[in-house]
């Protein structure tokens, strides 16, 4: 069951060319995720570190299918995928609402589970691949 | 009847110090400004060129009162007020929500409305200046 | 010969990790970018209404190797190549400068030339081609 | 010996007004603020966490006078000055490079410092006032 964001684009999204920079694609993508994962309790802000470890992301790439601007509604969709045992995909589609409702951007970032001790790979918490199946297609 | 708009604090707006990066604070407002003009059916992305008039920013400034960290959810009461027939302040107090609420931030921006034909001071259309007294304490 | 842009990370780009935030490892790109326009007398500001065309950004990917952290001092390397005679990918190393020197991401954009009015693929603008030539590996 | 800064507006720095985002002026201040530190071999990623303390900024201001927009040069000068012996305030004026310079904007930060153990007010680390003395008007 894909999680689902709504959001409006706001002018400190944009550039001088009048609509949504590029880089802002994936800092909104990762609204959508903080979002989801507060959904099903998992806070940010404390998760990592009460469970020894990080989740640092090591590739993103996006689409750009049409422009946003400032006053847009856009939906994110999230579906994240299991990646083996400690790390994992996120792929995000946004739309623009609207009549008709158009596919705007295409964005993915991948994950790695690290143990903030020695540094190395380490298995998932718990909580979070339910999140992952929670949320999977 | 100051506007109020509920947000959560995302990693976007946080620096290496763990909290909200300081100029981040304005952004936020900035997103207030534009969901209470947007809900008093202003819509900013042709409003300003419709009258042909802009309302830049001429003074900004901030008190920082409590960190605001990843995750907090707050609410930001906007209040304008009519200086003179062709500029504006509006007020911001940032609120973080929880038991009990605590005041994070206040903020103050002010606007002058500037003919964009002339680049001299224009009398506010008049939907705007609606919107401020709909506001206005 | 690619164009290479020195930056200092600042506290700007990070976030609540302690480290630069993911989206902006593509605004610095987009910084070398810009500076290697303007070394070769391209000015963004004005160059592509001159010339009746955009060239937005349609994909974008990064790969992260190493954290980035307040203070350090990058590098980017920017090597533009053609894709057919409308379009061009650009291609970023990141490196940490220091003893020894280490590549902290690679990032890639790639970008369509299209004419304002008539929202078709339009070819290249000669100094534009001319820039990618200049910089292509 | 005030500090100067210099520095070329980006396409992040902008907005769909096409110059650059109010909120961004304090980015670029605060650019400045650690170019001067560094240069006085104060590193901000280390430095307050040696000393105990934190400096969190308390106020912020800033006057709009030019519009900044995308390729434009600007100079930041930097004037720190006591307040008390434990606090200072930052004078920023920006100027728009060029024949003639234009002062574009004045900014202002006011920091104080702060045991991180009591999270009571501290005198500034001999360092830091040193770096205020050395700037100071």
């Amino acid at each position: 069951m894909p999680f689902v964001y709504r959001r409006t684009i706001r002018f400190a999204d944009t550039d001088a060319a009048g609509v949504v920079f590029f880089p802002n694609y994936f800092a909104i993508c990762h609204e959508a995720y903080e979002e989801s994962l507060a959904t099903d309790r998992i806070e940010l802000k404390s998760f990592f570190g009460k469970h020894g470890v990080v989740v640092p992301i090591t590739k993103s790439q996006a689409e750009y299918l049409r422009p946003l601007t400032c006053g847009d509604k856009i939906s994110v969709t999230l579906t994240p995928t299991l990646l083996g045992s400690d790390g994992y995909a996120i792929d995000y589609d946004l739309h623009r609402l609207g009549r008709p409702e158009k596919l705007a951007a295409r964005v993915r970032t991948e994950h790695v589970c690290i143990s903030s001790r020695s540094s190395e790979r380490h298995v998932l918490p718990v909580a979070l691949a339910a999140w992952i199946r929670h949320h999977s297609a």
